[in-house]
């Protein structure tokens, strides 16, 4: 299934596309697509519905916004330098074990809402993810049982102030947590639907240039051993988001020199079947 | 006005202490001690209530368990050297701007549960901070305006793993985010309470040993300080926790040898006005 939530940001609605492409309203079996309701068994009862018999969201006055595909989100955890060519570029090493550190949950937005660079920011850079959501929850569990814990994957957007990031004090936090510095989605793909998430193709396009143009095959830890390995420093929540790291070519490592975002600018992205995001940068 | 959350984990009502320190029950009247619940308009109409008239909660059966004196935490920020002191004695500089990490908000837990020493630690170590919660959304704003934007105050121990904090390859908040490692409260504390957050007390006690003793008038970026600073790199919420730093006496600043927690062991620790919180140390 592909699951999305649409509508004015903070108020979505439930849905999920038909085999056509169309946007299904789920509102009369889910409140909202987040917490217990990604659960096996929730997906379960989700999949087994006729979709042709819920309500077709109506375009007739455009197609509604695209919100963040999970809501409620209780963690927004990032794994750092996980595609070795990216640690490359960024100057530094592949970590002898994954770098952790979270986005604010309050940067989350919808796939194709404006992204705004921050008051102050001459470094803000973009970054393609797999993004991995919670459906169970997991607790010092192991990489063998770690893929039963995902309800689904699907496209984020890493944005980082490169200076708040590294020049100013510590930690990463301060650089990737301004508000539109996650935009999550177009959809929560189900992970019947990704058989092998070490497989995917993904890309960044900054104004129609291809910056980013990667695939997961080459992340340093994959999914599962990112799952168990957190696990075994915090408890994973159906809900939470995990975003495993980047690929080469963001601004940052850009030769001669870095190219770093500006207002007015657009980027596309996308991952092998969940979809593409277009943002348009504001200043803040 | 001492607001507190009751009952079972994940089921905890909203209640008030009155004069004589007895808790009522707020059920009727506001659903959570949680965000919008937060703001200043809703605090007012609270405080306007005639407390001998709400519902005494009944400690027929023993006083209920206290919960997390906040509900639906959406961020769980903490300024990391945030006493000179305690930078010295971690052998780190004051730093130059406020370090700001995140914990898991999933390790939030009432003020007395038990916590949990992670699976294979060696250094779990206890923080008395005080906490700030806010109550507007903050995002650009001034030093001066700041502290319009504080809901109140609470007692927080910012359990942290040395180790895993600082020699697993990364970002601090690997060590900061086990579950249990944010007991809050026991109460809220409207700010109208708490005329000065500069010049509170504070206390620390293992096992009857004070092991730390320090004032928050040597935080080095006090609180409207740090909010304000927060505020240009994130949005704060209402609901969202700023914990603000530890003074010194932390295990692993001991001398000659650090000392860490055992299970077994017993945590005390308190903030002139905002109560005390012990908490019995277990194997996860």
């Amino acid at each position: 299934m592909k699951l999305i939530r649409y509508g004015d940001s903070g108020h979505e609605k439930p849905g999920m596309l038909d085999a056509d492409g169309n946007l299904r309203d789920l509102s009369n079996h889910i409140d909202d697509i987040a917490g217990a309701a990604l659960s096996d068994e929730n997906l379960k009862t989700l999949a087994a519905l006729d979709v042709d018999t819920l309500p077709l969201v109506s375009k007739a006055n455009g197609a509604p916004r695209i919100g963040p595909c999970v809501g409620n989100v209780g963690k927004f955890i990032c794994i750092g330098l996980n595609y070795s060519d990216h640690a490359a570029e960024s100057g530094m090493d592949v970590p002898p074990e994954p770098v952790i550190f979270f986005k604010a949950t309050s940067a989350i937005c919808g796939p194709n809402d404006d992204v705004e660079i921050p008051r102050t920011s001459t470094a803000t850079d973009w970054e393609v993810e797999l993004g991995v959501v919670i459906g169970k929850h997991a607790k010092y569990i192991k990489e063998e049982d770690a893929l039963e814990h995902v309800a689904g994957y699907c496209v984020i957007n890493d944005i980082s102030e490169r200076d708040f990031q590294i020049k100013r004090s510590g930690q990463w936090v301060k650089g990737k947590s301004a508000d539109t510095f996650g935009p999550i989605g177009p959809w929560l793909v189900t992970r019947d639907e990704v058989p092998d998430p070490q497989a995917l193709n993904m890309y960044l396009d900054v104004n129609g240039k291809r910056m980013q143009d990667g695939s997961t095959a080459t992340m340093v830890y994959g999914v599962a051993h990112v799952i168990a390995y957190l696990s075994q420093f915090m408890s994973l929540h159906p809900g939470d988001i995990i975003s495993t790291g980047t690929p080469p070519g963001v601004g940052m490592g850009q030769k001669p020199d870095p190219i770093y975002l500006k207002a007015g600018d657009t980027m596309t992205l996308g991952i092998d079947g969940l979809g593409t995001q277009t943002q348009k940068t504001v200043a803040a």
